[in-house]
């Protein structure tokens, strides 16, 4: 199994950025570590300890992370600087994950998608979770999130850094309940521990539940799913178990300075997220993004990195008031969402329900869609689940980049339509997402090699193929009239090229 | 199997409707029998043979099919008649299909899907079409178009009418084209010899390609994927080879009269559909559905039912484009549309991308959604395809009707939100679009009974389940604040009840 690069970096496909794949595809880390060798050297020099992508982009710097993306999204190195600077972009890359190929999100580049991975305490192991993750990659995931909650987490999730080409996200508090046992025992001097702990190893990421306010608790009784975020309802227990205000809001400043050392970014979680369409778009929603507002400009101001989490379940007429609201409350931070799904009605469908949502959201400007798989609601996912989840989101993020005319995105498109269409079926397959599913589909009913250049398939047999009709058609518009068909040569092999 | 209520109709359910489900959950003809008989005996003493419901709602009256679907869409009979009357929505029931449970197509009612099922030259039988018949009704396809091209054609149809309780569409040019054999040899006579013949055999809708314009032809020269309908292609090449106007245009009139004799309602071919994003809504396109306006007005002269088929492959940023010319250009005729795809980079998994776009035009105002088979581009699809079709859009027109805000489209919703919320496995199951899978999905993990009335599943674990903790914040804020949950028993018991 190769890294097919449907991944908008090119994992392992040796395109001169330093990275090596190894036998089993995974990365071993040699241009990133030097970059932030000598980074550290610099700042023990000039004491100078803020290794945030921020901090270096207000400075005017730009970096070798930042040319990297520069070039894989074909963008400016100086735009990427821009938007960093202003916080619209991020860039995750803590300064102890040497494996990670950089990339950026940020509504000023493509689209990206994210999986999550991570055991329960019911189920999987790390051999299992390391599969996930190289399905996860290998189909085109642009980051992943650990979220372990069972087991031995720290090895699971060392194992994972130690492997993964992308950048790793995490929700900390995790890691913290499990190891004070009692919810209610959790206290901010375990969280700062387990964050220091987790940023040390090179998480690049980190959900973290400082916007679930005390005053919001009784914005959910109305609700029919309450609170559905893992993150949210253990600070909402502890909060009401205390009677205090969220430890995780009243500490932000400890934990921003650990961010800030790191190069750690905030992924602001959306605690009271809806969990059904019934509870989309209500005021315990927006109370709790307004304060996740407020803190990433908190958090800016010690040029810390966010991106806003969001969510969940919303039907679709409401969709585009997520982003805009989003973009209005949180200065146009990066929106990072959870599908959203479009109905609650189909359980075993759930990377298609949100799928739907995911592809409208990212198209109204979402910077990364959090992926669903189809055991949502039902199960820990294994890793056939993955690859199910990935693919949607694939399709998802990348019909979102077409319907906001990123510039080439629609290639991919226009070289797999015109390989349909001259019957040259191995380039077909060789363009599509999955290209071993898309094989195997055919070669149910037509497995010969004769039938990969014949001009029809099954669906309707020689006899009742349109296209085949139509290149007659085609024919007789350049006989008649002198009109020939777009010549798409160069653009199908820049993109055969770029799926080697 | 038992059917399952997916449907909005409740076919073979026993609701009172007069059809019984057979043993293999087919429906025999009773109740709607009796109302042809009745009609025809009328027809024959007046002398008035047009026997179109558009007819009857023009004169004021409303029908037996009228009444059962204002009961079954919760409508009053007179908006039922009123919208059939202008022609904004259509009842597909030809005067010899007695099995079928009269439905309605149009924006006022809720959003529909089709199957397509039929064999090709190179695959298929009788069977396997009934049991592909059999699964689509089973999981919901609200109407089933036969696209036959091979073997014993009205054979095959004559089986699936005899046993299809929802109405039956076919594209008439395939089996007129078989029995020429050569293209070009296709006429007005054999098409109107075939088109009588299946109308008496029952066929509830035609799809008939009258729109493609010989002056259309040189528009396509500049697509990447030409013309990708099948009767599009046929006409085109017909046209090309006899340097002809469209036979189907010409003689519009003679096949209208045809329609009205045995209620078949006209569901105008979109010929010209682009088959790739490239090609969206370009000239030919749009050309092509002004003359189908021209020929819906002409129809409606002839009091004859007419719907409007759409793309195929359409950017999401074009998608309410899409509706929006239609409803202007065909005077808001119920637009039908296949998908669309919103890219083209998926095949595999075009259930998925085509159920995006299907989701978004549904929203937009597209009555029915044709569905698309992870096997589209790739071969026929067999049993377990047209399953995936159907559920992926039993999601897209669900979640539309949402959006829409139809009058209690959420309910599902609601209640299956509530099963799960309260850890009601087993409801949450019985609510679900396929309670198999869900089911399965769930037993996969923790299959034993004990786990069916747990607080918890694989993806958390005991410790660390939201839905668990939210609960006790529930308790928190009705004795802190005096704050309930909504009680929902109503809606859950009335949603369960249509379930069986």
């Amino acid at each position: 199994m190769s890294l097919n690069g449907n991944g908008h970096a090119s994992h392992g496909n040796g395109n001169g950025n330093g990275l090596t794949a190894t036998g089993n595809d995974y990365p071993v880390p040699t241009a990133r570590a030097e970059w932030i060798v000598k980074r550290k050297e610099e700042a023990a020099r000039t004491g100078d300890t803020n290794m945030s992508q921020m901090h270096f982009a207000r400075k005017g710097l730009i970096t070798e992370e930042m040319a990297y993306i520069a070039k894989l999204e074909k963008l400016s190195p100086e735009f990427i600087r821009d938007e960093v600077a202003i916080g619209r972009m991020i860039i995750p890359a803590n300064i102890n994950h040497p494996e990670l190929e950089p990339m950026a999100i940020g509504v000023g580049s493509l689209c990206k998608i994210n999986a999550n991975i991570g055991n329960s305490a019911l189920t999987s192991n790390v051999d299992e979770e390391l599969r996930k993750l190289h399905t996860a990659v290998h189909y085109g995931a642009d980051t992943v999130m650990d979220l372990s909650t069972g087991g031995d987490i720290p090895m699971i999730r060392e194992q994972i850094l130690r492997h993964s080409p992308v950048p790793i996200g995490t929700v900390p508090l995790y890691e913290a309940l499990n190891r004070v046992k009692r919810l209610e025992d959790l206290n901010i001097d375990v969280y700062l521990e387990v964050i220091e702990e987790q940023a040390k190893q090179g998480v690049d990421y980190f959900t973290i539940h400082a916007g679930v306010l005390v005053e919001y608790i009784p914005l959910v009784a109305k609700r029919i799913t309450g609170i559905v975020s893992r993150g949210g309802a253990i600070m909402a227990q502890w909060m009401t178990h205390h009677h205090k205000q969220n430890f995780l809001y009243e500490n932000f400043d400890r934990i921003t300075e650990i961010m800030a050392k790191y190069d750690v970014s905030y992924s602001l979680g959306d605690g009271l997220r809806p969990g059904c369409l019934a509870d989309a778009s209500d005021e315990a929603q927006f109370a709790e993004l307004k304060t996740l507002g407020e803190l990433t400009r908190r958090a800016w101001k010690s040029d810390v990195q966010v991106m806003i989490e969001g969510p969940g379940h919303i039907p679709m007429d409401q969709i585009k008031l997520q982003v805009d609201k989003e973009v209005e409350l949180c200065d146009g931070a990066p929106f990072y969402v959870l599908g959203p799904l479009v109905t609650d009605i189909a359980p075993g469908y759930d990377h298609i329900t949100s799928a739907i949502g995911a592809a409208m959201i990212g198209w109204h400007g979402a910077a990364m869609l959090c992926y669903v798989t189809p055991k949502e609601h039902l199960g820990l996912p294994n890793e056939k689940d993955v690859k199910d989840g990935i693919i949607a989101y694939k399709i998802a993020a990348h019909a979102a980049d077409v319907a906001r005319h990123r510039p080439g995105a629609r290639d991919r498109d226009d070289a797999i339509s015109h390989a349909r269409y001259t019957f040259d079926w191995d380039k077909q397959f060789a363009l599509s997402l999955d290209p071993e599913t898309a094989r195997s589909m055919h070669d149910e009913t037509l497995p010969d090699d004769y039938y990969k250049e014949a001009a029809f398939c099954s669906m309707c047999g020689p006899k009742f193929c349109s296209m085949n009709w139509s290149s007659k058609v085609d024919k007789f518009n350049e006989s008649e009239f002198g009109l020939k068909k777009p010549d798409l040569t160069q653009i199908v092999t820049e993109q055969m090229a770029l799926r080697g």
